[in-house]
């Protein structure tokens, strides 16, 4: 038949296609030592109930700089399944060859996605997905944990499995106690949790977010207008499948939402130090001309703390991405002291932003 | 099980977020009499070879306020047939119900995919989908006219099957004659075919221009930066499928592709005249100051002609979408007499601009 | 000299090319019989420290859509002035002509430009600028109330003048007590101050919000991601000089802010209900599915409240500008209720959203 | 007075709001040894008929990454000398300081602004703009000439002033003859004069491109949506004003227009190698996979020429900014040869590109 000679090239030229495309990574520098990875471990295809072919949420994540995503088809909603008869393994499969191209970590994981208590939870760094498909909830657990999968609660705070509270169920101090908990969703998409934030810093659970996305990407976030999605930065010894799961086990993570960085403050304080270049400081009788430059793509919300009255500086003061600022503080000739500062969008817990203080030359 | 209880929830809430969205559509005029419908009569989902579940050709389709759509699936070429077993008409099923949600007419199509001669054709309006599928394209054809189709032929300048030039084959001619083709693809996503015009024009073909998407459209076009997808602007006398076939069948088209309207010269001349508004004419001793207004999304690119050299104005000049300016035209006092000039980004044949005259009062 | 004959050309292209412009204003409902008028009373040009000449200043005022502005140039810092010669009504004279062209109110201005305390205060509705430049403060404040004129703290958190708090001073008293402070800017530019939004409270003042721009709008405002100016919006009778000044006596005010509206509550609750249009209302055996239509370029931030838990809807929700959803609320077959919410973007008090209570059909 | 406590202040903050900036840079390699520097030799400050103070054009300059500007003002043409009352060279004192402090070079210049013939010119690397006001145009240009200038034909296709053809008169004659041209705007805006580029290249004049930029930049260019000032691309040996001008006096220039580059072809040739990285090429029994990377801000838009019809390629092709491709030759097995192409959008002469061949590996 002819159509037979037609085929090759249809498959070149949708592989070309697809790759005419341009990367924009967020710039967030490395620290301490580590890689700052930035992983979206929660995103949906057609294979459950997602809107596109796996292969496109490698094709997103490769134009946005990502370097590794999980694809987590619900286990038990599966609403296009009148059509798409596949294992729960197919949809990492189908996306294995494109994430190899493009140089892209994809980690197999299944979303468990039962009724509140014990509500949804991602198991990642699975080797079989289907042997996850129980009858029982706790079955389900258990044979991820068998995997050595690394588990965490979605979106606690959903209003539609949490109206009114976020409750912490028996089952989740079950689940918790069992080592069937490693993490928490404390962003899920544009829901900020600020008790699985708690929880996290109080248990000891690493610190998760994640797009959720079900739709085409660009149909949620705003690219041209500078938004991102919600990202899990990993602080990894290199970029590798194993060197995240190192990271996540010893909750090296940060949550990069909107304008604001989730993490415990060691991490954030290297974050912003890291961003942060001082380009020149000139002293004279008023006081200091500070020149600062941000080389992150990360915004930065500065508020005035305690301070000597006698050094006056900005009350609120915002550095946007990639920009450069001549920053004046009057202080009496040759005085010393600090501009103190606390970051309000770089939440150490909740409601409470890192607190800086810069040294005057 | 618990988890049934969670299921309409999903539902709805699915519902909801696929609705939270923007209408941004071109604005465009109506003309003579009839309402300029905004429709797109090629597109693929995953059912073919297409990356997208088909209920997103709607949604985005709604967002860029077109009128009618087209999901013509490959009827040889299913890349995904692995995992989606289906009949070519589920496609349209799984769309229609959404269509009918947001108001959007979708017209039941497939592709006839083969190789050069005879190339790829859509046929649209069908009943039955499944029973275009034939060893051999005469018959796929055949069953396309019983079943009343209008039929085009698709990018008969494609480089993958047309490498050098553009031929019209014997079978063309075959096709023509047998009227399997009622209209051709001038525009084919980002690709005109200037021997595709002409032949339109020469043969009384109807203009047709298409996205031929695949990806989530936002990964092609880039609505942001202001462009919008390829699309057959069809003159209908109401907005109905029924009308849009009518107008299709007497070839009153026009294609708008970029910056560019392609189309015959009466229709693109009624669409200039329905898009600018002439607020002001102020004469003065150095002669008329013309405040016109667009009115619509289109841009104008002007280019004098042969005119009376006592009349002096611009050599080029572009009107922006929605932009009010001032022209100047200088002219002896009381001199009246013909401001020409060509829209050069109207084109009424290959590389021929429509011609306007504006008279001074 | 031959020059003389290119002059009246030159002139022409230039008013031309100023007219070539788009308008883009932001879409914000008419309540309560009243016209919602969009004004900047607080702007600058190179007849002070501003660095545009002042027809610039009318041009982004159209090209925004705004109803009226004043140019307040500094009546006491002019660091132009080794260059420009010039009466402090002279900004006015030249942009006049421009304005009227356009059709915006320009109201004639001047900043009152003093250490802390008083600081900074803009007089408007003035008929003669000169005759407020003199020594002491108290006489330039006496003239412009001899004048007639509106008068308003501006920016009274301003961090170069008040580091640490935002103090009211015994000065301040004075200029109360004399009738010489009629309103006070809530915002300025992007600083918001909650200490004034309170006074104006307290002490029946004017709401007032201003841009204070000195460089091209652009270089300050990113109106490609969707941003605006801080403007005051004011409901007037009619769109007219004299109307603006009934509203601005009479309180008749919001400040629109980034996402913010700030105002007294009846307003807001109208602006809100002129926004929203209510598509449809479906009820099921599940509850209401509520189709809703943002018509306004607002966005509007919910926050559920106090309520019937049987009544199950979303925590938090966000309404975009001109955007549609379908918002749905569980409840039991035939049980009515209120959903019960806080705008918390729309302040009726400092930290305090507008409540809304929506009535289950 | 009291007054004189906030001066200091003021000063201080209007600086420091100034440089709160982010740099945009073009991405455009260097060539052939030489660095490629961009520069705009024709902007206008309010002290000829431009709406924007002269710092403002070093700040745009700053923004957009350019390596040098001149202020150009019109020596006969100054409309806001009712109120600016100043030496042709003041514009460059008021700018010089804020070029020095952002590292931009500033070349001292006017706009020489007569009727045509000869129309108007600029004269750049002045040291004394006053000594040009003469009332006959033949004695600026001879002091002009006296003062070494690199003087060059300002937008000589200009509707205003050659209304229908663009003309070269006896007066242009003269001006060669007397070495009073060394270039000639091939562009001016989004003015591109084919003449123009015709007469450069056989009289063998500088290109150049300018934007004569009245407004504030933003008015005129989108950069939101990716445009760019027109500009002149020097190639010069160090990033001097003394480089610059050995590089204009030996035609080491290109234009960059919208998405053209317009020069001669060594130049033109090199910047596509060296924008182009070739990052892997794969050969099959169908032909080659040829990945391609584009490190620079331009696009290349490909057009097929003559070639071995046993290679088959595109016929069209576009490379955008920063994007990777993988193009698909399909050749025999074994064979080699050439894909051979013309860049449509890099000019070597009016209305040709520049022919490229890459040779099959």
């Amino acid at each position: 038949m002819k159509i037979i000679r037609l085929l090759p090239l249809v498959v070149i030229l949708a592989i070309n296609a697809g790759q005419a495309q341009v990367q924009n990574r967020a710039v967030i520098p490395d620290i301490n030592g580590y890689q700052t990875l930035q992983c979206d471990f929660h995103t949906h295809s057609v294979f459950s109930d997602g809107l596109v072919w796996p292969t496109v949420r490698v094709d997103e994540s490769w134009r946005e700089g990502l370097d590794a995503i999980s694809l987590t088809e619900h286990l038990e909603y599966r609403p296009h399944s009148k059509d798409i008869i596949a294992s729960h393994d197919r949809s990492y499969e189908i996306a294995q060859p494109s994430a190899n191209n493009r140089h892209i970590i994809l980690i197999r994981g299944s979303e468990i996605t039962r009724a509140m208590p014990p509500g949804h939870f991602n198991a990642i760094f699975l080797n079989d997905c289907d042997a996850l498909a129980k009858e029982d909830w706790r079955q389900s657990f258990a044979e991820a944990k068998k995997q050595n999968a690394f588990i965490f609660w979605n979106h606690p705070s959903w209003d539609a499995q949490q109206p009114d509270t976020t409750l912490w169920f028996p089952e989740h101090t079950e689940i918790f106690n069992n080592g069937w908990m490693h993490g928490i969703e404390v962003v899920n998409g544009r829901k900020y949790s600020e008790e699985a934030f708690q929880w996290c810093l109080d248990k000891k659970l690493t610190l998760i977010g994640t797009s959720d996305i079900h739709q085409p990407i660009q149909t949620d976030i705003d690219f041209a207008g500078g938004a991102h999605r919600t990202m899990t930065l990993v602080f990894a010894k290199e970029r590798t499948a194993e060197a995240i799961r190192e990271a996540l086990d010893n909750r090296r993570t940060a949550v990069y939402f909107n304008e604001f960085l989730i993490g415990e403050e060691q991490y954030l304080r290297s974050i912003f130090e890291n961003s942060i270049e001082i380009k020149d400081v000139k002293r004279n009788v008023n006081g200091v001309a500070v020149t600062v430059k941000n080389n992150s793509s990360l915004t930065f919300k500065l508020k005035k703390t305690t301070h000597d009255t006698e050094i006056v500086y900005f009350r609120d003061y915002e550095i946007r991405p990639h920009s450069q600022h001549v920053i004046t503080v009057r202080a009496p000739a040759k005085k010393g002291g600090d501009v103190n500062f606390e970051i309000t969008n770089f939440l150490v817990r909740p409601g409470k932003g890192l607190k800086y203080s810069y040294k005057l030359p």
